[in-house]
């Protein structure tokens, strides 16, 4: 059941994240509308008319950060950015001159919400695309936002974009991120929200039997599915960044570190490494999303000064399984003005 | 300050741990009476006359359990063993039959404290040793009390007991355990209990510059100061066996793991694998020790499943760089009956 205070990506209520004697079970109830190139669902894909609203610090933001530098869409869809700690009625953008979104106009991303569905009572999260002219949120639903960028936006994509979800991998995109999806991308979530031990010992095994999956399927492949990156890796990579940093200390993830999966880690690395990835990590965001926002995982409200990054801008050695990261395209260029992450926020 | 709460081996009131704004500071002041050979303290050694109070969990107590192992001590000074966690009045025997220590009769380790100074103010702390006739306790100065069970127990060491504070290296041992104590067996916590960034901060960069050093030293070194074990791998031991299960999650101690300092992690497995080292190490008790009892740094009450351990257990090669490790003595025996860790709470 969801009540109507603020609730935020976690689904929770502000402050509140730890269950109670059980599991975390995500709120996956979203607004799902869709924006079409045909515009038929009332909302055409259009240059110039929606911004798509991330935090840096989100992992499941992170993906359409990455989506849309990847297939070039700056120019046709411009980017909100919040700050990396919210309180009790959500994402502001307090990183913006006067704590206002130069575009929306707004100082809080509930306001969009708000705009679409006055007293919008589950989750004000990120990733959102609001529609510019009305200020209102046409889909905060992060799963599908990703895969409309490469089925939707296609008129909008750059010369040499990659096809992160192409027709012919579909079912097996679909099936290997349902998997990491439960087990990794919200099962980090679900060890460290879980409020009784067996909830908790459940969600670890569940994790780290996956992981073990994919560090032998990773063994001799150099992308989750297909030999090019596709919408799988992109699912993944949010997660594994965010794996030493966070995870492993802070939701208890410490079978081991990322860094001690020696096929993950490189299997990350080559991500981190390639343009459209690492160049979207904040890395400090991140640890201040965390470690501030789940005042009740830490009380103290201290952030951990570890784990040392620099690892990640080492020889991952991946080229040598093949592959062609972008398939018959090219790589993107460098971030745009205003879009770079500051280098005291990233590796090295 | 310290009032008339009961406190424990954190110096910390019940419950309480994080140092709201500022730094922790270890309460220093302990019973510090001197079990001695030729009586002249009041309190002689004597066979049987003494019992050893610890907890396996701590590591202050970790120190005397290994060297009262290493010199053969367990005839002449019977141990009682404390559970994991505690509550408002700390340690009990909970792990005995009816709860109760079998030889000193008392269900709490405060009892005997009381018994030595009835309304004691300060901190109800494991090692401690107990007048068995008296009930009382003599000492519980961690510092004093391994240095005198190789100094003043001489007359019961086993044949083959090692010398562990040789007088021609005391001056090395004392520098070398000052800086450890420091920045290293205190450091630890000092970044755990931090209750400002600052202090964090602090603790954190003494903690790995220290660890830094200890790397470069170890590297050409089998042990800490001369060509055997002594007091200074003993202290030292203690707190590298609880890094990564512990001090690097709970205690935000993340620049890397100790399986990630490569000269520090053989020392530790060295050890590990020497007889009266490992098979004083609980890895059970340490956890449930630390995640339970510190409430206000880990409210969900959850134990961590990992790290994964069975590294502790794999060659070291710690013998290329010569080294005796019991000068001329000779390693222990197997632990006596009723002091076997399970194999369960161990690593492998």
């Amino acid at each position: 059941m969801v009540d109507d205070a603020t609730t935020d990506d976690e689904g929770q209520q502000q402050g509140v994240y730890l269950v109670e004697g059980g599991s975390f079970e995500r709120d996956q109830s979203y607004i799902d509308d869709r924006i079409t190139a045909d515009g038929s669902s009332g909302w055409p894909v259009e240059a110039g008319r929606y911004r798509l609203v991330v935090a840096r610090a989100c992992p499941w933001a992170n993906r359409a950060i990455i989506v849309r530098r990847l297939l070039g869409l700056e120019d046709a869809l411009s980017m909100g950015i919040c700050g990396p700690t919210h309180d009790a009625d959500s994402w502001t953008f307090d990183l913006d001159p006067g704590e206002v979104d130069p575009v929306l106009g707004i100082p809080r991303l509930k306001d969009a919400f708000e705009a679409r569905f006055p007293g919008y009572p589950r989750g004000i999260t990120v990733p959102a695309m609001v529609d510019i002219p009305s200020g209102g949120v046409v889909t905060n639903d992060f799963r599908q936002i990703t895969v409309d960028m490469s089925t939707q936006w296609t008129a909008f994509h750059r010369d040499g974009a990659p096809e992160l979800y192409p027709e012919a991998l579909r079912d097996e995109i679909d099936d290997v991120a349902r998997k990491v999806f439960e087990d990794v991308n919200n099962g980090v979530y679900r060890c460290g929200f879980a409020g009784s031990q067996e909830a908790y010992d459940e969600a670890y095994d569940a994790l780290f039997a996956r992981l073990d999956w994919l560090e032998e399927r990773l063994a001799t492949q150099r992308y989750l599915v297909g030999d090019t990156i596709t919408e799988a890796d992109v699912r993944l990579f949010t997660t594994l960044a965010r794996f030493d940093p966070v995870y492993q200390v802070h939701f208890k993830c410490n079978r081991n570190k990322l860094t001690e999966m020696p096929v993950l880690w490189a299997y990350a690395r080559d991500l981190f490494q390639t343009p459209g990835f690492g160049d979207t990590i904040d890395f400090l965001h991140i640890k201040q999303h965390y470690f501030l926002v789940h005042t009740d995982l830490n009380p103290s409200g201290v952030l951990p000064k570890g784990p040392d990054l620099s690892g990640w801008l080492t020889p991952h050695g991946r080229e040598e399984l093949g592959g062609r990261p972008f398939g018959d395209g090219t790589p993107p260029g460098p971030p745009v003005e205003g879009e770079v992450v500051p280098a005291a926020h990233s590796a090295g």
